[in-house]
C-alpha cells in the first residue's frame, strides 16, 4: 500500500494550492502532469460559466473531487446566519452545474458567542440546506479545523465532533472530511478514522505537512515530507476503512505561492510518491 | 464569584510575562502594584542564589507559586533523555532552594517519533524523577499544550491527556495545569476540569486571552479581555472543584514586551479585575 503512490490515479490537487494559476492553466498543467483530480475553491469559478467549466475539466480527463467550501454558519446575528444558509445553497447550485457530488464545508464560528452556540447553529445550518444538498445529488462534509482556527474558523476541531455531528444529522449526503493538518496531533485519531469509516462518513481526504516552525497560522503548510505529519500511516487508517477515493493535496503557502507554480507542481507530484 | 477580582489576593504573574524585567525588578513592581504571587521562570534565576531569590521574593510578600518550567522529556536519543532526567531533577533542587511546592510541565514532544513514543517517554521521565520530587517536597503539575505546539513542545495536548497520565502516575506529587490559552477550544473542558479537580489534581490555573487575529503562534498572546476566551467561565469551572489557588497570568508577546512594563504591569491589573 505504501509504495502504490508513483501511480498518480487517486492523486487531485485543489485550485489553491496553485492559486497564482486561474482554473484553465491549473487544469492544464495538472493533466499534463498525470494528476486525475481537483477540487476547485469558488473563487476560482468567478466570472465564469460553471457548466462550460466543468466540462473543460472533464475534457482534461480530470475528475471534479469537490467544491471548496461552503459553511461559515454560525453568528450572533440572525440575519447574517440567513446569508449563509442562501450562501450554501448557491454552493449546492454551483456543486451540480459544476458537476461534482461533494462540498466541503469550513463550519464557521463567531467568537461573539459561545463555541456551543456556534456548534448548535453549525447543526442547524446543515439541516436546514440539507434537503437542498440531497435533491441536488450532492453530499456534504464538515472538516474538522485545527483548534488555533476555533476563533472565527470552525467551532468543530476534532474528527469527533464532526463524527459526532454527521451522526446527529444522520443523512447519506452528510459525511467528514479528514485533513491531516489539522487532525494529526489528535491520540483519538485512528479510531476516530475507523468510526466515519464503519458509518460510511468518511468522503474526502486531504494531505499536506506541517513544517517547523511553522511561521503563520494560516499561510505556511508544507509539502509532504517537509514536517512531521505521519501521512502514511495516517493515509493506511483511512484505507483500511476501505476509503478509495482521492488523496486531495491542499497546501496554502505564502512561499510557494511566490515559486514558479510549474516547478511547484513538480515538486508536488514528487512529494506524493514518496511521502504520501 | 465574578465580582471579587478587584481583590488582586490570588493575582499571579509569571516572570516572562514581563521579560525586560529582571527578577528583582519584577518583584519591586509587582509588589508596590498589590500583586501577591509570582511564578518564576528559571532563566530569571541565572547567575543568582537560589535561595537569597526566594528569601528577597518573600520579602516582597510575593507567593512563589511555581518555578517554570520542567519537562521536554521525549527524545530519540537516550542520551538526551537522560539529560532530561537530570535537568528535571536540577529543576526540582531549584525549586526546593527558592522555597516553591510547585515545578510546571512543559512535557516536551520529539518529531523524529511518533506522537504515542513521545507520550511513553513523558510518563517514564515523570516515574523517573517523581520519587526525587516527592522527597523534596515538590509538585509536578502536567500542562497539556495547544494542538499547534505538538511538532515540538508537547505531545501531551489535551486536559484529558494530562488527566489520563497524572491518573496513571497515581502520585500526589503529580497533577496538572490548566492554562485557557491551551485549552478553551476544547469541547470536554468543563468535563475534564471537573474530573481533576475530584482526583486533586488540578494543581494550577493560568491565564491571558486568544487574539484574533493572532499573528504569531507563540508570542502573540493577548491581555484578558482583549480576544475570545470565555475566562471567567473557565474560572468558574475551575472554582466550583474547590481550586483555591492562584490565577497565574502569562503572556508571551512580542507587542507588550517592547512597551514601557510599568504601563504594561498596570493593563494587566486592570485586564485582571474586568475580565477574568
Amino acid at each position: 500500500m505504501q509504495n502504490e503512490m508513483s501511480d498518480l490515479s487517486r492523486l487531485c490537487i485543489h485550485t489553491i494550492t496553485t492559486k497564482p494559476w486561474d482554473v484553465e492553466t491549473a487544469a492544464k498543467h495538472f493533466s499534463a502532469a498525470g494528476v486525475k483530480g481537483i477540487t476547485v475553491w469558488r473563487d476560482a469559478l468567478q466570472g465564469r460559466n460553471i457548466q462550460d467549466t466543468g466540462r473543460m475539466l472533464r475534457d482534461y480527463d480530470l475528475s471534479i473531487v469537490s467544491l471548496c467550501r461552503g459553511g461559515f454558519f454560525p453568528h450572533t446575528d440572525a440575519a447574517k446566519r440567513m446569508a449563509a444558509i442562501d450562501d450554501n445553497k448557491r454552493a449546492i447550485e454551483e456543486a451540480a452545474q459544476l458537476g461534482t457530488s461533494l462540498i466541503v464545508l469550513v463550519c464557521g464560528a463567531d467568537p461573539l458567542q459561545s463555541l456551543n452556540e456556534s456548534r448548535k447553529q453549525i447543526h442547524d445550518g446543515i439541516a436546514t440546506v440539507l434537503p437542498y444538498a440531497a435533491a441536488a445529488g450532492v453530499k456534504l462534509a464538515i472538516e474538522p479545523l485545527h483548534p488555533m482556527y476555533a476563533d472565527t474558523r470552525s467551532a468543530i476541531n476534532t474528527l469527533a465532533q464532526a463524527n459526532d455531528m454527521a451522526e446527529a444529522l444522520n443523512s447519506p449526503w452528510v459525511g467528514v472530511a479528514v485533513d491531516v493538518y489539522h487532525t494529526w496531533w489528535d491520540n483519538s485519531l485512528e479510531q476516530e478514522i475507523s468510526r466515519c469509516g464503519k458509518n460510511d462518513n468518511l468522503f474526502a481526504f486531504h494531505i499536506c505537512d506541517w513544517k517547523m516552525p511553522t511561521t503563520d497560522l494560516l499561510l505556511d503548510r508544507g509539502l509532504m515530507g517537509e514536517g512531521c505529519i505521519p501521512i502514511k500511516q495516517i493515509r493506511s487508517w483511512v484505507e483500511t476503512t476501505g476509503f478509495n477515493g482521492f488523496n486531495e493535496v491542499e497546501i496554502f503557502s505564502n512561499k510557494y505561492w511566490k515559486e514558479d507554480q510549474e516547478l511547484f507542481l513538480k515538486k508536488i507530484v514528487k512529494a506524493y510518491a514518496e511521502h504520501s
